[in-house]
């Protein structure tokens, strides 16, 4: 069987990739990976659906054993992709796709060279502004920095394998769908089980 | 402005790339390349439009002054692909398609590294000798020796960036197009103008 390829969304912060997850989600034909943490569950979140939720002890237990894709410490709690989760739908054959922050996104073409690695963009910087104002959580300042923040995070875009300016969400996810459909017809691995499939004809 | 991307599509006798180059050509959204050859031309066919017709001594010249991306000889007569013309199309930003021999396909690629080699497959060598059979203009042993040939052919897969198995017309003019629109995603020297636009914003 074919497997699955692992698509990674990141980006700067502002850009709409958790939205063009849930797009993509939408469509069944792929699965979310479900991340490890050591926060507390909010109200409302289930252990093994949004997370799952393990202590300081075992999360760190788990980075030790090489069982984490991507780990990263934020605001003093850890976030992970479980290694063996991942690779268990993508031995499936089901496509899995990661939602993560930009250092993690370097980490899991580290740890797994076939993961796709594709960076969304804003439209521009005056439009990634508009968005933070829009959510009405952050000063001006904050926004100008996050926005010049953001400016030195596009510069990171040669780590990946594919950009994608999200100016348009039905574009976006379209854009997505079809790198991942251009990725399994990619040469490589899997076509040695392609070229048998004609030799045993013969 | 965003290059053309060139487009390969090349494979084994009898598996369909020339419909699917057809299909794609009647979406406006690309250009096909006209060959170069020495053969005389039939009726009906237009110098510029079929193909450009040139003498011996013309074709050769244009050879060795590099002026072609591919050629080879059948039949006695010379085929090849002018690379000013493709180059002039790229540069405008349009996609070039390139429906070739698979000797042909590989040249492209020594001469301009950014071409996108698609490999076009049958669904099975048995519906490749029906195929070949239905054409009713070659014996049951030729078609035989071209199956064989086929199958020795499927081996060179890893000469090309991404191989589509044609077993429906529709689904593989989409895969194409999937194949075109990722490429243009793809990271790379493209790139840096995109990057410039963030800049200039600041």
């Amino acid at each position: 069987m074919e497997k699955g390829k692992l698509i990674v969304l990141s980006g700067p912060s502002g850009t709409g990739k958790g939205t063009i997850c849930r797009e993509l989600l939408k469509t069944g034909e792929m699965d979310l990976s479900i991340s490890m943490t050591t926060r507390q569950p909010r109200t409302g979140e289930k252990d093994g659906v949004h997370y799952y939720f393990v202590s300081r002890e075992q999360f760190l237990k788990t980075v030790e054993e090489g069982g984490l894709l991507e780990h990263a410490e934020i605001y003093g709690n850890f976030y992970g992709t479980p290694r063996a989760a991942v690779l268990e739908k993508l031995d499936k054959g089901r496509d899995v796709i990661l939602e993560i922050e930009m250092q993690g996104a370097v980490q899991v073409k580290k740890s797994y060279p076939d993961a796709v690695l594709i960076f969304i963009l804003p439209p521009s910087l005056e439009v990634l502004r508009g968005r933070l104002t829009g959510r009405g959580t952050e000063t001006e300042e904050q926004i100008s920095a996050r926005s010049s923040q953001a400016l030195s995070e596009i510069h990171r875009i040669y780590d990946y394998d594919y950009s994608i300016v999200n100016d348009s969400l039905r574009d976006a996810v379209s854009d997505v769908k079809a790198i991942i459909r251009a990725e399994h017809l990619r040469v490589g691995a899997g076509s040695e089980a392609l070229v048998r499939k004609y030799e045993e004809e013969e």
